[in-house]
């Protein structure tokens, strides 16, 4: 399939309206319970960046702090270049529906050089191969379930749900696009949030869940993306702690080779 | 001493320049080697919010991209509230000098429910208590670190520095602000950053660094922060990556009860 007739690739598709402004439309194809899943507004708030005529340099860390729910429909993104560095390229971003604020942002690009490096984490071991595991069952998940292919390492989710907490939530996935769509800095960032809320993993059950704000550290530049291409990556996600109607979650998606290409930290309100 | 005439209240003090905008002034007892430290500089962008008369709920998220260096001396702040819900409120910042964006931010308050809660990561264990571990020694850092007491659990920092490079950089250290302060929203976003950068631990080496986006999540409530009030709080950090010029760096604060007050994560330009 080409890139340009994608499901993502429309999306996330945005039409220039002067200078700094953006108009797009939300996508069946990733609609949520309620409104677009929080991976596709990430990943068109970037898209602002990454075709705005200043940009310079590619994405090293994106926050997006969902203001509001996102109703479907047309929307519209200013995009501003705060500063521009030798190196770094600072932006600050917002979605507007009927001239209210939806969502707020900040990108942070960079021109990415050869340096010393090294690995530190290490990726997830003894996890089977996509191509041996089951996609996720598709029963009754939204739209946007559908537009990935889900593969669990550890737990079917959300097949063994019975309402009795487990003592973490940790879990492991192999995940692309649906149908397979080569990996580029959009794509990474919607995948990124593309994780089930890990309160439902923890409780084992569904509850009224929203992300507030989340953050993505992309450690992969444009080559190893494009390495990757479509096949499956490796995600991890986990939390750390449920409090007061606030949980926060991590997760790593990793290269089929286990390289770290990006990381990702959100906090969650959640009801019960 | 009181909090009204402690160092760190001075460097976060604020005065009103009509609607939405503050005056600051660096604060030469948190000066880094260049500019301000990090921290105080969230701190400061966070009490912006936290002053600001249209504030409702206490602080959940905070992210600030560094976009330039901070010069010494006095500082504008613009504090917008893009969007106020029924519990929660999101907020843009930005920090200007000389009529240039050096910073912007996004905040996310919100009102805090009694909910189920769990506890999912651990605090580490076996540090020794504050009281029996030294203070990291003074000689030559740079003054910010003068304003914490610093008890490294691990390693002493910088002191066995040799440029020989070891297999991790994860360091465990109790902090508290020096002299004694009781903790609170502000403090704890800019204890968030006191550890020293990853890449310092890994390479044992100095290189030149700067953080480029910082988030914090803050998991405890302003209750849980006045029963720890002045005491020692037990700081972890780790990077995963060291890549192209950018590292990550996560960060866990606990009480000395041992829950998570705040976790964060930011990643950070190295030049070698």
């Amino acid at each position: 399939m080409q890139v340009d007739s994608h499901p993502f690739d429309a999306a996330i598709r945005l039409a220039p309206q002067g200078s700094n402004r953006f108009r797009g439309t939300t996508a069946s194809a990733y609609a949520n319970m309620v409104g677009p899943f929080g991976g596709i507004t990430c990943a068109v708030l970037l898209q602002a960046v990454l075709t705005h005529e200043q940009r310079q340099g590619d994405p090293i860390a994106i926050t997006v702090n969902f203001a509001a729910p996102i109703a479907d429909g047309s929307f519209d993104i200013e995009a501003i270049p705060a500063r521009t560095n030798r190196s770094t390229q600072h932006w600050v971003v917002q979605l507007e529906q009927q001239d209210a604020i939806a969502a707020t942002a900040t990108v942070a690009l960079a021109v990415r050089r050869d340096t010393w490096g090294a690995p530190e984490a290490v990726p997830p071991s003894g996890i089977p191969p996509a191509s041996t595991l089951a996609r996720v069952p598709l029963s009754g998940v939204p739209a946007w379930v559908r537009s990935y292919d889900l593969r669990f390492a550890e737990v079917a989710v959300p097949a063994a749900f019975g309402g009795r907490e487990q003592p973490h939530s940790r879990s492991e996935m192999w995940v692309r696009d649906e149908p397979p769509r080569p990996l580029d800095f959009p794509a990474l960032a919607a995948i990124c949030d593309s994780f089930f809320p890990r309160i439902f993993l923890r409780r084992r059950a569904f509850v009224p869940v929203g992300t507030v704000s989340l953050t993505t550290f992309f450690h992969a530049d444009a080559a190893m993306l494009s390495r990757q291409s479509d096949r499956h990556v490796l995600g991890v996600a986990r939390a750390m702690n449920f409090r007061n109607g606030f949980f926060d979650q991590s997760a790593e998606i990793w290269s089929d080779d286990g390289a770290l290409l990006a990381s990702s930290h959100q906090i969650v309100y959640y009801r019960e």
